[in-house]
This record gives C-alpha cells, sequence and structure tokens, in this order.
C-alpha cells in the first residue's frame, strides 16, 4: 500500500510508512488498538459504494471502535489484497477515502501492505490515545445508571434494504449506507463525563448493548418511546413494507456510540437517555426481550 | 476470534481481548506498528504447515519487522476470516501458534476480528516498543559503514523448493519453511551497538539490501565467500540441481536481520560482517549486480 502514501511527519507519526514498521508517538503511555478484516461481497460491494465510500467506511468500523474505548484516534494501518485487473483508479479512491477519513478525525495512515488476491480484501488497524483517561470498557454499568445513545440508528440499515432491493434512493438512507459519520468527538465526550460504559453500534442497539449488559453482568432496560424512528425512516420502512423499530433496534453500520452514565444530570449534551441499567441479565424493550438481538421480531 | 482467547493482564496488556479496543501500555511514548494480510495458496498452504506452524509464521513475519527496528515486540492483534467448515481444531491450532510465538518474544494476543470467506485469510498487526532508542531506519547507511548479518539465509528458500518438488525432507530445511525462528534479540542489539540502518530480510538479502541502499542513497558491496551457504544447503541444492548461492542472496521467509555499523569493531557478536557501503547506488556481490534482486541469476 505504497500507493499513494508518502512520509508523513506528525504530532502524532514520528515515522511514516516506507520502513519495517511505522513509529507512532503515545504520549499517554499506553495505546488503544483494533483491528478488521473486510471482504468484498460479504463487507461491501463495489456495485453499491465507490471506493472512495470503501475507504472511508473501512476507517470509519475501526475509528468508532477507537472513539468507544474514549480515545482520540491516531493512526491506521491498512492492508489491502486485490485482482491483479483492479484498475489504479480504485485503489486510488480507496487510499483516498482512508486518508479523508483520518483526516477528519485527526489521524494518519502510518503503515500498510499490499498484496495479489482474488477478490478484494482490506485489513483495518486503528490505533488511538486516551491521554490520560481510563478507557471506558464493556464492563462498568451498575444498575441505577441511564443508558443513553448518540448518532443515527437504523439509517445504514435502512439504505442496505434500499439497496438490497434495486433502489439508489432516498439518498439519505442510501448514503448512510455507504459512509456512515460517527459521532467521535463524543466518544471523548462522554468519558469526560464520566461513561461507566461505552461500545459503538456495529452490530444493532440491541446486540451491542447485550455486549454491555453481559460484560457488566446487569439488566438493561429500553423505552420504545424514546427510541421512535424519525419520519424519513418511517417513510422508507412504510415503501418497502417494514417495521422501522427493526432498523433502529436491530441496524447495525451507522457507528453511533451506546453508553451508560452514573446519573441523568451527568449525561451530556448531544446524547438522548434512552433506558437504565438494573440488575439481571439481558437487554430489553419495554419490558420484553428482542429476538436475537438484531432480528426483526420480538418474543 | 474470542476463540481461545481470554483477558490478559500483564505489564504490556493493559485490557486484553473482549472489548471494542484492546490498550496496551507504551511505556516508551511511541509505539512501533507493522501489518501484514496474508491469503492461503499464496502465503501459506494447509497441506505443507499445520496451523500451529501457520499461525507461529504469521507472527513471526510481524515481530521480525518489529525486531528489524530495534524494537521489543509487545502484541498482536490478528484477524481471521475462513470457509465455515474450517474445523475448529485447525482454528485452535492457529491460535496456540500466535500464543506461542507471542510467548516466545515476551509479547500478547491483545485483539482480533473473525469473519467468514470462501479461502482462509489472516491480517496481522505487531506492536512493540522502542525502550528509548530511536528507531533503526531503512535511511541510516553511509559510505564506509560495515554491512552485517544475523539468522539463517537461504534455508527457508531451500525448504521451499523441496516442498514444491513433492518431498518432506530434509527435516531441516522443511521445518526452516514452515516455522521460521527470526534473531529478535538481536534487532535491540543491533539498536543498542548503534545500528545505522536495519530491516528483516523477508524479500530475499539483495533485495531487502535493495532497500537500504535505495532508502540511505549508498551502495553496497557484499562479499560472496562471507556467504558460503553451509553444507547441508549445498546437499540439498545439489540434489535438487540449483545454485545454493540463489536461496542465500535470493531467499526471504528465514526473516534473518541484516544492518549497517559505524565499524567493523561496533558489530555484535552473533552477526556475520558480510560487506561495505560506499558511495553509489543498488547491491553488488563480488562487484556484479545480481539480478532482481530475488531470481536465480547474475547479470
Amino acid at each position: 500500500m505504497t500507493a499513494g502514501l508518502s512520509r508523513i511527519e506528525s504530532p502524532t507519526t514520528v515515522l511514516g510508512p516506507g520502513d519495517d514498521a511505522a513509529v507512532i508517538s503515545a504520549p499517554d503511555g499506553r495505546v488503544v488498538a483494533s483491528t478488521d478484516l473486510l471482504l468484498e461481497h460479504r463487507h461491501f460491494r463495489r456495485d453499491w459504494s465507490t471506493a472512495n465510500d470503501i475507504g472511508h467506511k473501512a476507517a470509519a468500523r475501526n475509528f468508532a471502535d477507537i472513539a468507544a474505548m474514549g480515545a482520540q484516534p491516531t493512526s491506521l494501518l491498512v492492508g489491502l489484497a486485490a485482482p491483479a485487473e483492479t484498475e489504479l483508479s480504485w485503489v486510488d479512491g480507496l487510499v483516498a477515502g482512508f486518508a479523508e477519513e483520518c483526516a477528519e478525525v485527526g489521524a494518519q495512515v502510518v503503515g500498510g501492505d499490499i498484496s495479489a488476491s482474488a477478490e478484494i480484501l482490506l485489513s483495518v488497524t486503528a490505533l488511538g490515545d486516551l491521554a490520560g483517561r481510563a478507557p471506558v470498557t464493556l464492563s462498568g454499568a451498575r444498575a441505577g445508571q441511564v443508558v443513553a445513545v448518540t448518532g443515527l440508528l437504523g439509517w445504514a440499515a435502512a439504505g442496505f434494504a434500499v439497496l438490497s432491493r434495486g433502489f439508489r434512493s432516498p439518498v439519505q438512507v442510501v448514503n448512510a449506507h455507504r459512509r456512515p459519520q460517527p459521532p467521535y468527538a463524543e466518544g471523548i465526550r462522554a468519558a469526560e463525563a464520566g461513561a461507566t460504559s461505552m461500545t459503538d453500534i456495529s452490530d444493532g442497539l440491541i446486540a451491542d448493548l447485550g455486549h454491555i449488559a453481559a460484560g457488566s453482568g446487569v439488566r438493561i432496560d429500553l423505552r420504545a418511546d424514546a427510541l421512535a424512528a424519525p419520519a424519513k425512516l418511517r417513510d422508507v420502512a412504510s415503501a418497502l413494507n417494514v417495521d422501522p423499530m427493526s432498523w433502529v433496534l436491530g441496524g447495525g453500520d451507522d457507528y453511533g456510540l451506546v453508553a451508560t452514565f452514573p446519573t441523568f444530570a451527568a449525561t451530556p449534551a448531544g446524547w438522548t437517555v434512552i433506558g437504565m441499567v438494573s440488575e439481571g441479565e439481558g437487554v430489553r424493550v419495554d419490558g420484553l426481550r428482542y429476538a436475537d438481538g438484531g432480528h426483526e421480531h420480538f418474543r
């Protein structure tokens, strides 16, 4: 992955691409790291998304994991395997997407690896800095605390549903699928506000809150009225004959953040309180268990 | 990649697998990072190597990159994509291989990602710590300095040649291919001895020294008599009717280290002086240019 990359010197990049390894500054004395492996057809489709979109989204997925720890993304390492006949313009678009998403969050592409393969594969590793804060994990939620969310819910899932049925609009939901915009800064804001647990919503709200419930050994109760789908999402759902709540509760890929806070008052502006933590296990909506944390029916 | 992994607390692992991201200590205030994407059939074969071997080697490749910066490997992030029918015992063997290679070098698997795919794919990201030292890059070689190497040269290439022709022995070369043993500790030793440039030998001695020659803007002259193949390698080469020097000069995958040092006297014990740095460009053996830095003929 040397195409389009050059040595960069920055506050966080000590030594950029081109050597055996990159050197990134970690002023905090700790580094936060997350990795993902993305496959064509399974994680992205070249007929649905541009190369630029795919680069943005692959970076965004990983930076959302860093933000969900309460950390600032600092750098990205990228592996690309692609068929020999892949057009250079596609690779350039991908590299630009990575670089642009990095710029958005104040990070940089510091290294990579390129190889040949039958299908396009991407590996993405993001690093981040905690600036002295404790990491916000899955295990700190306690009974009596409040659950709050920030970022879009269900929009990328609606976009996926629209694209799956052969449509290309409405553009708002299609773009939410193609190029999610995680609320990165809210991760640090939540950590500073004393969030006790946090995760990004990649598998769907219920599934991801399930990870907090399991990690913390608590029960989480959500109120459906706090999660009402906005009009646009209801319109799209109606046109496709889908329950919009299945997108709101089960849709991943928007990479919003969900966290628990000690009290309602501690919840930062920009976060919506959607429920409470109590003793027990699992995640419930208006007292009911949601099947498989990502499928379309209550049980 | 939660199979076989559990939360680990160690001097370097602040928060291990199981959360959105791992947190690794970076006492130096900088972190060294390298990533690789490995594909079945292209980078490894399941009929040639066990899952355990493949895990060891995938980790070793990346740790060698960290060592080549003069750094201590601290942690590994792994992505695995595999067909649904992959046997769990295979995955367990792979995970054990990663963990064992980590243990060998004092690092730990801190995170990962797992996904389904048609063929087996591995992404590996290694992190390391410089303990206050400057990174040893490709760009510091200067005319008048000496070139020295440590680790095996050509043994993995001989093993590959043996396996390619359908043989399974001699075991020394086959094992060198299956499970290389990079001289990790020598990377730090070289850095402490004042190495001016260093790289691991992954593409072949000539090719990798070519990266130093290009990165430093120098010419590198090697002496063939300092690189004579040991008897075992000559025997295998003779049996296969191959010039053993093609393996020594062109064979990658042993992950030895090659470095430049200010003087002969500064070269640490355990390193063999094989040549000199001078003004100019390129890599020569006894004054001759070696074609394509990895192929079998001088020109």
